[in-house]
C-alpha cells in the first residue's frame, strides 16, 4: 500500500471507486457484485476489479454463491479487513497510548506505557519505541499496518505532519510524522492530530455520542479544547487550528492563563484553576487528581460550592459555543469526567438559561465514556479514514 | 422537474450520477464523453444517457465533432444551463429582494422593492407578489426555476420549510415555504434558510472568499448573526441553529439585550448599540443609518473613539469565533460595511492581541462587497445546490 500527496487521473478515480464499494459495504451491508454495482452506479466491471483487488488485500471475503431469488445468482461480498489495521497512538505529558483498529471497527490492540518525565519535556522514545514494537507484532501475526495517526495536546501544522505547538510537552515546530515514519523504516505513513479532534471521532464512532452527527468533545486537562463534529466530520478551520477554545476571552478577566494573558477560558476552567478553587495539590495525572478531589467534595460542602461555581463558568464557555456551533450533544471529558456529578448542574443551568432562544434545542451535557484511550481509538479511526476515502490505495 | 424527501435504490443513483456529471463540467470544463466517463469513474453508457437528459434539459450543449488527437474523436460536452434558473429571494424589515442565477453562475435578475412597514411586522404579500412576477416573467421567457431559498433574519426550522423566530419580523413559527409554494401553483420547491448563512455563500461564490474554503460572513444590523464556511460547505448546526452568534455571553454584562438578557454580543455591538455610543437615531436601513454615522464621524473626534471602542468590543467576539472555527477570512457585512474605517482596525488590534498562539494564523478582517443583494445571492446558490449535489432530479 502506499500513498501519495496529490493522485491524478486514472489512478485518483480507481481509489474513489474503491472507496465508494468499502463505505457501500460498511454502511448497508454485504452484497453480491451486481448489487454493489447497482448501489454505487459503478460498472460491473469496474466493481469485479475493485472486488478481486479488495479480497487480494483481504479487506474482503466473498461468501459461497447463493440464489437471490432473481435473476442469476451471485457471492455475497462482506467486509471483513481483520488483517487490514490502522495505528491509533497518543502522546502526553505523562503516559503514551496505543490503538490498533480493524477495518471492520474492532479494536485489536490496547495498550498505554507511563513516560518517567520529572519535570523534562518528554522526548519521542516512548511513543516510538512502543509504536515500532506494536506494528512489528501485528505484521508478524499477517497483519497490514495502513497508517498511524498521533494525537498530541497542542497545535498541529497544516500539514499534519508537525506539532507546531504543544505547550505542555514543550514542543514547538516538532517534525513528529517523520521521527515516526524513519522509525517504521517505511510503508506506514503517519499523520498527527489535535488530541481533542481524535477524541471527538472516537467519541462519534464508538462512545457516547454515536446518536447524533453533531457533538463536541472538550478536553479537561490544564488546557481546555474542543473537537468539533458536524454532519460526521470533523471541523478543523482554515488552518487546522479550529476548537482552541480553551483561549477564547470569556473568563475571568483578572485570571492569568498560562500564555501570559488575562481572561482566557481555561484560566478559570482548566485543572489548574480547578485546584485552586478547591485548595489541592495536582497528582500524576488529571483523572487521578479530579478522582481524589472528588472523594473530599462528597463530604464537604465548601469545595461543593467552589466545583459549582467552576461549573458555572464552564457553561459560559458551553453556551458560547452552543450559540457557534449548536451541537446536538457536548462531551466532557479528562478531569470534568470524575467531577461531573458537582459540575454539570451548574453547566447546565447556564447552558439553558443563555441559548439565544426557546425554540433552538438545548444540547446534552454527556461525559466521555472512553477514558485514557480516547483520543488513541479516535486516532486509529483517522489512520483507517484514507482507506474509506478511497485516498489511500490498496 | 421534482424533488422527493428521500430519493432511494436506482433513481437516487441516477441523480448521484447527475451531480457527478455536473459537477466534473463546473470544476473541470467541457469534455467528451469518453473523457467524462474517465473523470468520474462511470460507465461509458451511463455517462450517454446522462448527457442526453441534461442536453434534453438544456442544462449541457454538445459541440461539433472534433478530434482529440487519440483514438475516435468526441463531442466537447458543455455545461451552458442558461435557462435553468435558481431564485433566491430575500425577506426583511424593511425590504424584499431577488436574484435569479443559472446553472453556469451568471446572474440574470436582480430586483429590490421597498416594503412599508410603519411598525407592523411585514407580512409575506411584497415577497409573494416579487417572487411570481419574477417566475412567471422567466418561465414566459423559456426558463425553468428549478426551485428558490428565502433568506430570512432568523431562526429556521431543521426542516428548511418554516421559519421558527425572526423577532425582528415579529415571525414565530411561520410554514413560509408552504406559502410560497402555493403561491407558485407548484413546480418550485422552495426552502428556507437564515440570512447570514445565504451571504456567507454568496461571498465564497461571488465576493470577497472565493480566495479562502474557510470563511465567516458577519451580520450587521440590529442582531449580529454569522454564517460559517468551512471546507467551502456551510455549517448548520445539529438543529439547524449554528451561528447564533450575537448572543454569545461576552458583550458587557450590564447591558441588556433584545432578548432581555444581559451581557449578549448584538447588545454591544449590534446597530442600536452603536448608535447609542454615537448618540444618534436610526434611519431607514442600516446601511443609510452607518453611512450618515460615517460622514459625522469623519469630523468628529469623540464620535471616532465611541466607533473604536465599539470596534473593540467587535474583535473580542471575532476573537473567541476564530479561536473556535480558525476562519482564513471574516466578512464584516451590513452596517460594518460604512463604518469600516473608524472600527476594523480596533477589531483587528484585539483579533491579533488574542490569538491563541503566534503560530496560528491571523485571520484578516475584510468588508462584504455585494451590499443589499448578498442575502438573496446567496440563497440562488443555494437553490441551484440541490441540482449540482445530484438530489434534484433533471
Amino acid at each position: 500500500m502506499t500513498l501519495t500527496g496529490v493522485p491524478t487521473g486514472t489512478e485518483y478515480v480507481r481509489r474513489q471507486n474503491t472507496g465508494l464499494v468499502l463505505r457501500s459495504l460498511r454502511s448497508h451491508g454485504p452484497a453480491t457484485r451486481t448489487e454493489l454495482a447497482r448501489r454505487t452506479g459503478l460498472a460491473k466491471a469496474t466493481v469485479g476489479t475493485i472486488v478481486a483487488e479488495l479480497e487480494a488485500a483481504r479487506a474482503v471475503t466473498q461468501d459461497a454463491t447463493v440464489s437471490s431469488g432473481r435473476g442469476r445468482p451471485g457471492r455475497p461480498v462482506t467486509l471483513t479487513g481483520e488483517s487490514i489495521l490502522g495505528l491509533g497512538l497518543e502522546v502526553n505529558v505523562d503516559y503514551v497510548a496505543a490503538v490498533a483498529l480493524d477495518l471492520a471497527g474492532k479494536v485489536r490492540v490496547v495498550e498505554t506505557r507511563p513516560v518517567a518525565t520529572a519535570g523534562t519535556p518528554p522526548s519521542t522514545a516512548e511513543l516510538i519505541s512502543m509504536a515500532t514494537d506494536i506494528r512489528t507484532t501485528l505484521m508478524r501475526e499477517g497483519h497490514t499496518v495502513v497508517g498511524a495517526t498521533v494525537a498530541v495536546p497542542g497545535l498541529v501544522a497544516h500539514d499534519n505532519r508537525t506539532v507546531s505547538w504543544a505547550p505542555n510537552l514543550g514542543w514547538d515546530g516538532r517534525h513528529l510524522a517523520e521521527e515516526l515514519e524513519e522509525a517504521f523504516g517505511g510503508g506506514c505513513p503517519t499523520t498527527i492530530d489535535n488530541d481533542a479532534n481524535c477524541a471527538a471521532l472516537a467519541e462519534a464512532a464508538h462512545g457516547v455520542t454515536t446518536d447524533v452527527s453533531h457533538s463536541l468533545y472538550i478536553t479537561g486537562t490544564i488546557g481546555i479544547g474542543a473537537g468539533i463534529v458536524q454532519d460526521g466530520r470533523l471541523i478543523r478551520g482554515g488552518a487546522g487550528f479550529a476548537g482552541e477554545v480553551g483561549h477564547m476571552p470569556i473568563g475571568n478577566p483578572k485570571r492569568v492563563c498560562g500564555c501570559g494573558r488575562k481572561g482566557c477560558w481555561e484560566a478559570s476552567v482548566g485543572l489548574r484553576a480547578m485546584l485552586n478553587a478547591v485548595d489541592m495539590e495536582e497528582e500524576n495525572t488529571p483523572l487521578q487528581t479530579a478522582t481524589t478531589v472528588a472523594n473530599r467534595a462528597a463530604r464537604d460542602a465548601g469545595m461543593r460550592d467552589a466545583l459549582a461555581a467552576l461549573g458555572h463558568d464552564l457553561g459560559t464557555g458551553l453556551a458560547t459555543l452552543a450559540a457557534v456551533l449548536d451541537p446536538a450533544a457536548i462531551v466532557l471529558g479528562g478531569y470534568f469526567v470524575p467531577l461531573g456529578a458537582y459540575i454539570v448542574p451548574a453547566a447546565g443551568e447556564v447552558l439553558a438559561e443563555r441559548l439565544p432562544s426557546a425554540s433552538i434545542h438545548l444540547p446534552q451535557i454527556r461525559l466521555s465514556s472512553l477514558g485514557i484511550h480516547a483520543a488513541a481509538l479516535g486516532a486509529a479511526e483517522d489512520a483507517l479514514a484514507d482507506v474509506y476515502a478511497g485516498t489511500l490505495a490498496l
